[in-house]
Formats: C-alpha cells, sequence, structure tokens
C-alpha cells in the first residue's frame, strides 16, 4: 500500500476512534476489545486519541491458535468447529472481552488479513467484526481486497463505523 | 508529527519488527507483549509482518487502571504502591504475560504518552520497556520528548530494539 493512502487511513481511523470517545463519553458508556487479524491495530487507533482512558478499558489480542483459548477463553469445540476465522468465534470474543473487562461495549475482529492463509472457503481479506452489548451481539461480514497492511487497517474503520452507527441509534 | 515522520518511525517499527521475527524463529522462539501507554500498537508492528503468527502469541493491552489488575493480574499492592508507570509494573506486565500465553519471551511497555497525565516525578514522555525470559526481566528507562504519537511509536521501536539485541547476545 501507498504511504500516502496509508496515512489517509490511519488519520480517518483516528476521526472516527474520536468520534466514537465522544458518543461513549457522553453517555458514560465503556468499551473494550479482542482482535485478532489486526494484531492491536484497533486498540491503538482508539488509544491514539488522547484522554482515551476514560471510556477504553482494554484489549486482548489472541494471535495464535492457542493464545486464542488462552487468553481469551474461546472454547476449543467452537475454535475446532468453526475455526479462529468465523462468525461464531468474532461473537465469541466480543462477548468474552465485554465480561472479562466489564465494559458496556466490546469490539472484535477476526480475519485473514493476508498475503497467506486463504482457501476457497474463506479467502484473504475475509474479516468479521463483531460488537457486543448487554442486549446482543452484531456482526458483520466484509472482503476487503487491499494488501495485508491495507485489509487490517479497513477492518479496524469498520469496526470503529459499527460502534458509532449503534451509538448513534441509541441515543 | 509530521505525516512524513510518523511514515519513516513506521517503516523502522515494520523493519524492527521483521528483523526480530527473523531471529525468534531461526531459534524457535515465542513472544507475547503487555503494553499499557503504547496501547495496541507494539502488537501492531509485530503483526504488521506476514508469518508472525509462527514466532507471536499474542498481546495484552491493559489500558484503564482496573484493567491492570482484571486483564493482567498485576497485583494491586504493586499498583498502589509504585503506579502504572513504574519500572516495578513494567516488570511485572512483561513476568505476567510470559506465563500468561507461554512464550520463551515477553515485551511490555508502561509510559506517559501525553499530552497530560505528567507529574513533576514522571514527566509525560517517561517510559518503562521491559523483556522478560527464562532467566530475568530486563528494563529499561527513557524520557521521549515528542508529541503523544510520536511517543508512543518511539516506545514501541525502543522495545523491538531491546528485543533484538538481547536475541543476538543470545546467538
Amino acid at each position: 500500500m501507498r504511504d500516502k493512502l496509508e496515512s489517509e487511513l490511519l488519520a480517518e481511523g483516528r476521526r472516527l476512534a474520536a468520534r466514537a470517545g465522544e458518543l461513549l463519553t457522553a453517555s458514560e458508556l465503556t468499551l473494550s476489545v479482542a482482535e485478532s487479524s489486526t494484531g492491536g491495530l484497533l486498540s491503538a487507533l482508539i488509544t491514539d486519541v488522547p484522554g482515551s482512558s476514560a471510556h477504553f478499558a482494554g484489549a486482548l489480542v489472541p494471535y495464535s491458535y492457542e493464545s486464542h483459548e488462552g487468553t481469551l477463553g474461546v472454547g476449543h469445540a467452537l475454535l475446532e468447529a468453526h475455526g479462529a476465522v468465523s462468525e461464531e468465534t468474532a461473537r465469541e470474543m466480543a462477548t468474552h472481552a465485554r465480561a472479562m473487562m466489564s465494559t458496556d461495549y466490546a469490539l472484535s475482529v477476526a480475519g485473514i488479513a493476508g498475503p497467506s492463509g486463504g482457501t476457497p472457503a474463506k479467502p484473504v481479506g475475509l474479516t468479521f467484526v463483531a460488537l457486543a452489548d448487554e442486549r446482543a451481539v452484531l456482526c458483520e461480514r466484509h472482503i476487503w481486497s487491499g494488501d495485508r497492511i491495507e485489509n487490517r487497517l479497513r477492518s479496524a474503520l469498520a469496526a470503529l463505523t459499527l460502534l458509532i452507527e449503534t451509538l448513534q441509534r441509541r441515543r
């Protein structure tokens, strides 16, 4: 990806993170994150915004298959049945992060950033983004077509957008 | 911070992450991370490198004071005595991440990225970077003088540099 596009997507991510932070703070709501394919990027964008510790509790980044089970508590049976990149796992990651860090909302990202790791059923770019609150877990499916860096940025931006849209509907 | 400097520091971070990954993989060693002030950035740089799941287990990002205790298991007494930004906490974060994710090495970062949060005793930019292995925990103290984004990038680069230097001495 060109540096210029990366700079633009980073700036857009910080803008979205700041907007999400305003909405959370205005309603005294808190957020946590569990992210695998974005590997810390979503959390980094959220905490690029000064003052984010007021609403952001923290993140879990399970990157190896083993740490999905160890750190995040996603069940072995669920991982075996659906894989680390699946709607079921993304939903469970969000649910678990929300419970573990006792927040009002939790975002999760699970995907295949590339360049390797794709299969016919789960191509490179396939990404699930989920948002858990006290009532339900929303989950979106995306397929990005950029390189690894771009796919990760677009996944993080999609997660922040899902959060903002949900917070705006809540008002 | 200027976009150009950010792009340069990001590129340097990825170069260091790739080099650390090569050294880890060559010795079949694994890595985990616990990072507070960098908020996911160190983990994001490590996982920007394709194939990093071969050596990288994952990260814990305790951002609120509460999640230091909840997610990371840094003891309440230690936090009370030394604060979240201290050599003691940085050492405990690395030790805990290493045990929790069962890795050979664990890096931690604890600092005050700014612009607020500084005190005379702990100014903005103060950052502790620690590396735990099976024998000991190394800890470095830095004081950065950039803005929030730059301070976070320099903290992540310092952590990766400490890891590389340690791995090179090991060979």
